[in-house]
């Protein structure tokens, strides 16, 4: 059982494909630059070697067609048709209110999704773009939705809906939908299974900090709060994102710089966060190389990284009302060993010691990292969205397979 | 030793008039609608009768005029001679980061607080009216000025900063200030006096609960993180402020609603929170009854006020590394001890514990509402802003006053 797992983005599709029977990855690689000069294929093959192919992909559906033909290529391919390939599962970013989990692509889907457009208009058109040229491509594999939000569709209303006028809501659907909830979903599973405790029994916080950047609060099982917001520029502090600010200095900064709400949009997304307070870098090692030759900027952005993290954790420890496991996953969260020591100091008043030394020497592996003493399990699991979405969509279509 | 208090708005004058040798209350009221039709002082006389005296005011010096008038009249009055007053104590909102204590008012003061004036367009402009008018009337008389922000200036930097550009920070002071800093200091220290604990050696938060409202974590006696922003629209849900919402939605509903940032500025400010969520009222008082009434959305609006509160109280705890007292003041904090209660559920992760009948028993008085077992002592201590100010103002002039 061969599944491919696409993730078509404006201006890249990264694709994985999976031999389900031992997890194994045959073929994994991404393009990047489409419809701009110099996009290229790069692939890693399962030796490890990285291999570059330069082209002109001017589109998604070209781009798709070019995926298609290096996997059947003999010199870096490793089928030899299509139909070997069982079905096709995508990451889908937006599904609105309507999808609360992974769905078989129907016409209807297609729909659905263009429905969302307008809530993810930089992301839901690629992804139907992929959608669409794989359909045209292999009609009769099976497709799959994965969607970030739908993990999210558990949170009470209370949790989701912001303080604005009721009617923003009903006429636009402006609320908390929250992204990264196969991330959020796969890593909590994960520490369940590690620690080898009942999920639909923990109260957890996933934290899946890295470039972006989002915390859950996970109760029995379901995700009610999360802190990215009706777009992903709310919550944690990020590589060039600005997290949470004060309403009113939006539109104080539009006047004062006499921006449009696209151009205030873009300095939100784009130059601020650790970019935009440190005047370094929105990558955190350059951040952690900068700070030992002491920029104080920098040493400030990672100060108030750590610290938008901790909040986040106390209030979501509150509304879980204690907590049973915090998750670390995500770029930083599998290797910054001291964003977590940090996050995690002075918690003893919720139970929770993380032992130091441990924690210093874990990066990017499953692991324990709090002291046995500890009532909270501080655990590192790295995530795997693409095994998520494969794994998803086997379950979806898994009646099909020959 | 007699100080008059004075809380000067955009339409509005407050004053009290305090004999501080006993604590008493000369006199009290307010001017209401100034500039506007139908304007009028409104005053309380000792025996709790209440006056109105309709008047064409004009403007704030008028409205100044007008009080001290009331304050020497045979029929209303109370003193027989301006230079029985001793002092006047002024609260202004906005001292940037150029006051983080109140000061005597002098030539240069009035200058610095000319210069916060970007800051808070509709507060300082009518608070340096007052200071005018007085300074025309009674010459002579010291003035003191008692900041709202001035109590928050100890936050760190890491809590104080946005994740915005630094350089929006150099150029227009874009950061967290605080607001009902007098406030959050009062109840601060009566709950410390009151449990006769050392106020220097606690952790405390106060949640200034009310028609605004915001939440202050204090280590050792310092504010060190607090929910209001660089303006009052920040932190909670409010009668008709949003609090805190994803900066992507603002922008979004600005393109939606073809809205300038005045017109979504106006729509966070005046046409949300409590007000626009339950479609009912901004005032927590007709939401209980809406309740009552069965109103689905006045229940959503409640349930989003006190979780806000709540996530707050976690947050805060997680940065204060633990919880020695919880103080609930304002309108709301002070007497709906519905939100208190939930507010406070499945908190004993903390070590606090509500005594549910305490806590139904008690409105607008200074009492303890936690079980005597719980480690957190639950506080509800009415604010008293105005003393405050006159206690300010009688200690820096103090060695003046005959």
């Amino acid at each position: 059982m061969k599944i491919l797992v696409l993730n078509c983005g404006s201006s890249s599709i990264k694709y994985k494909l999976f031999d389900m029977e031992n997890h194994s990855v045959l073929a994994q690689g991404g393009i990047e630059k489409i419809g701009l000069k110099g996009s290229f294929l790069k692939l890693t093959l399962p030796n490890g070697q990285k291999v570059m192919l330069e082209g002109e992909i001017l589109e998604h559906r070209i781009g798709i067609e070019y995926i298609l033909g290096v996997l059947l290529s003999d010199k870096y391919g490793c089928i030899r048709s299509l139909e070997e390939i069982d079905a096709v599962g995508h990451r889908v970013v937006h599904g609105g209110e309507k999808f609360n989990k992974s769905v078989l692509i129907t016409d209807e889907v297609i729909e659905m999704v263009k429905e969302c457009i307008d809530l993810a208009p930089l992301h839901n058109p690629p992804n139907l773009k992929g959608i669409n040229a794989i359909a045209e491509f292999m009609p009769k594999t099976p497709q799959v939705a994965v969607f970030d939000t739908a993990f999210h569709q558990t949170m009470p209303d209370y949790a989701y809906m912001y303080g604005l006028p009721y009617s923003l809501y009903e006429k636009y659907g402006i609320r908390r939908y929250g992204f990264h909830g196969t991330s959020h979903r796969y890593v909590s599973r994960r520490a369940c299974e590690f620690l080898n405790v009942p999920y639909e029994e923990q109260r957890i916080i996933t934290a899946h900090i890295g470039n972006g950047g989002s915390v859950t609060a996970i109760k029995n099982g379901k995700s009610i709060d999360t802190s990215m917001g009706m777009t992903p520029v709310e919550g944690l502090i990020m590589g060039t994102r600005s997290g949470d600010v004060d309403p009113g200095v939006i539109t104080y900064i539009m006047d004062k710089e006499h921006l449009s709400s696209q151009g205030v949009s873009r300095l939100l997304n784009k130059f601020s966060g650790v970019l935009g307070i440190s005047g370094v870098s929105s990558d955190m090692r350059e951040i952690e190389a900068a700070i030992e030759q002491g920029n104080e900027r920098a040493k400030l952005a990672m100060r108030m990284y750590n610290y938008r993290i901790k909040k986040y954790i106390g209030s979501y420890t509150a509304i879980l009302g204690g907590l049973d496991i915090l998750v670390f996953t995500g770029g930083v969260g599998e290797n910054q060993t001291s964003t977590r020591s940090e996050v995690c100091k002075n918690m003893e008043y919720l139970g929770l010691e993380l032992d130091e030394e441990l924690n210093a020497s874990v990066r990017a592996k499953e692991a324990l990292i709090s002291k046995s003493t500890s009532k909270v399990k501080v655990l590192v699991i790295p995530t795997n969205e693409e095994l998520t979405i494969a794994h998803d969509t086997l379950e979806i279509v898994g009646w099909k397979i020959k």
